[in-house]
């Protein structure tokens, strides 16, 4: 199972044959199989699918599986992403003086829970500038006000750029991010303390102490122009009750916000999530 | 344990030997106390209690010990409530055409999970007259629309007089309770078949779906004049997937409805639930 | 959707082109998938598939459909099964004297969460009589002791032959089956109250309670010889505390063992339950 | 909230005025209660509370405050325990090779989820030292065998005198700690990586996973004598499905090893936990 692996997400109306034609696709080229998973949204009248198979004993060599395989489904109206599973992909974490998201995913990457190399650390503060030394990262304090926006943006940019990256983290970033910066680099996921749509904006946990809610959850999900409103990957929650002040409720969905930016974090990796309309199908 | 208890719920502004007064209370007229807990709201400044003690050996009769007690919960500006545990809550079960959350109550009343009467079910719908008649509860079939609403109510007041109801329990009743209407009968428990403060009003689990969230939740909650925004008495929750179409929410919501609201009424019955602003204290 | 599906369960020896295979038996004859799930079980070297199309369309007549499958099907040392899904499968509830099992599954059946017929209630004391009475359903109580447990399980499976059962649901029927009515009729679900392994045997709610667990469970699982030991097909859990006592473990569990049985119950109904060894892939 | 405060843990023979009594030490001698909360074992005879208040304004002298409670204690044969929350408890943590536990207890140490000192990391392998030097922990690597455990654990002992620690966390330590050495020093927290009491011993995620269980479990709990047998602290589990190998039960269960080890470990240091018996009492 440690041979690299090529990895097809398609999306595409449904119609009759195409678990047949995608198999068949892999199988008369010689592929195995090790993973098929498929749903079909009758609603939308659409059909999804996440194929991965060895690369080993494939008879199409890696560069031409793309043309090959968009000969049949170009027809299917399908849309459809090629992955393979060693190509590691780059991650910059954005934080802002929290530092719990982070530890846990440099933590996370370091058990090797998921694939991918952290090459890039930017901040708003220099307050985590430490831990990032500490493990090896680079470390960019990118101070983001009203005024100057527009132009540390395009200092962000051009660190992505330089440094190659493929996904950006907000792990507790704390800022809201340009819509003019989403349409330049869309791989975005964020973490959200709320279990949303509940609180969307700032302070979600002092919020939900005033609603006097019994449960507080977390919401991993990929960023879009609309604030806190993006395709949701993954939630969490924790009860609560009146024991629970502003502060436990701080402290409790840290271990919510830990989990569920991981979770999202490694479901993208491997290249689980599918993303249509506003939702996402995160194939197990 | 059986014998007869009586339950001060009390709440008033936090200062020293609060809890040392009330329990010489009981201890002093001879009480033997077998529930107490009590909470600080440090933010609020108050300090709510719940003390429960048995009535056997209690020096003072039943009717002299709210005076009693007031002699010294008056100086500290506190609110209190009294309940003997062998006067029996009447319920009115309101329902609209669904017949979970009623079978469920009904279920748990057999099964002495709580006590109570529940000698009426009041419905804007005809359908729930034969499971009214099959368990002995009198049905009455009161249709609501935005035209007859004042009138309509007027008849609901007159039966909870009649039937002397001390809790309205909305299990699924699927209509909005007019200001009026609740400022002359407050003691109303909702289910509301979502997270709440998500998806407030109308099909919850339509906008559910629409959102994509990854969980779904029910709430049971007190009525107020702000719809879906009443005190909050406990809330549960259940994972869902892409898998899942709206009736599967649906469906999967059942349940939570069912137990949700089931443990908000037990937890009310048993004088646990102490309101104070838009919050709850529930006392375990 | 609702037009008549076939669904197959298929199990056998991991190989290439197995996803293929099965497709191109359904595409080539005209059948549109609308549900497939596959898994691969890499310690056990075993594939393992649900596949449903429907019936619309399809080529081949009900009664060929398994000889021609199987003739794929043989050479790959498969075992198969096929389901079609309007015929509907009779069930025989057995019960003891709770009720909250029985009643939910009756519920659920008339809420329509599963598709099946409920003939027949078995039980070994008379006391749930009324409540299959008031559903319409034929009650046979049959008690059981140490001395005539031979002849009254012979009664029992000439009941379930005289009524066309299908599968038997122990819901909470608090008798142990014989081995060898097991090996007569093999399709039992029961549902524990723990979480097996833990709490095997009797009493499991005084087990935990005397283990001082923070934490119940119940377990759906198929019977086998083994008591308590057979495949699982669903657990759940629930939080308790030094506040609950025995009492209370048996009240919050009997919540937990209606969702779990009725779970357990709903995907085998499903076929969506594929047992190999002492597990199940239970295909969402 | 501040302001050092003192806090009784209490257990005696259940009878009538106890709340009164206790409350009345703190009043009379000036204390202001911050929090208080009891529990009556109806079943075992048994009242146990605990009361926390600020010792500012409180007229006794520290020195005294014992003794003065004894003269009430004494005769209602009560065991209790006093703390001052400015008395910092010290932890050792013991190790092997996993250091998921360590980073997370370190986090959450440095966020000041918990207070206490953190001066010894005691491990029977090399492999952590490296962490224990990134944030200044004395690391004592003691090899433990079959054959030099009585020597090793002498040493260990010696340790933890020199260290003065209050407290021992086994963050997955791996090794069975003699009946000797707990006679010793028996303030010992250990994770075990199972839903006790399912899966006692060794490999508890291969155990799990051979059985098929649909759940995993951690449970947080005092070392005694009997392996795993100690009262529970605390527990919480997880989802897995056929998807999961042994290595996604690990996977898995290392989020909540963390979580559950660290809220057993955060209630014994806040003096919330109560044994008597096999159990435990976790105030709120």
């Amino acid at each position: 199972m440690n041979s690299p692996t090529a990895t097809l997400l398609i999306s595409c109306p449904d119609r009759k044959g195409l678990v047949a034609k995608f198999a068949n696709f892999i199988y008369s080229n010689g592929g195995n199989i090790i993973h098929a998973d498929q749903h079909t949204d009758f609603a939308a009248g659409l059909f999804l699918t996440r194929i991965e198979w060895q690369l080993e004993g494939f008879n199409l060599p890696r560069e031409i599986i793309g043309a090959a395989f968009n000969a049949i489904a170009a027809p299917l109206q399908s849309n459809w992403q090629l992955h393979f599973s060693d190509t590691v992909p780059r991650i910059a974490i954005w934080v802002s003086r929290q530092d719990h998201c982070l530890y846990d995913l440099i933590w996370r990457h370091k058990a090797k829970e998921f694939t991918a190399e952290i090459p890039l650390i930017i901040s708003n503060h220099p307050d985590l500038q430490e831990i990032a030394a500490q493990f090896g990262i680079d470390y960019h304090h990118i101070p983001i006000n009203k005024d100057n926006k527009i132009e540390q943006e395009a200092k962000q940019l051009e660190l992505l750029q330089k440094y190659q990256i493929d996904l950006v983290v907000l792990a507790k970033y704390m800022q809201i991010v340009s819509q003019d910066f989403i349409s330049k680099f869309p791989k975005i996921i964020n973490i959200h303390h709320s279990f949303l749509p509940a609180f969307v904006g700032a302070n979600p946990y002092h919020q939900a102490y005033e609603r006097g809610v019994k449960i507080i959850g977390a919401t991993g999900h990929y960023v879009t122009a609309d604030l806190d409103a993006g395709p949701i990957i993954e939630q969490d929650v924790v009860k609560v009750s009146h024991r629970d002040n502003v502060n436990d409720l701080i402290r409790k969905g840290k271990d919510l916000e830990r989990t569920v930016l991981a979770r999202a974090v490694r479901a993208h990796l491997q290249n689980r999530v599918l993303v249509y309309g506003n939702r996402t199908v995160v194939f197990e």
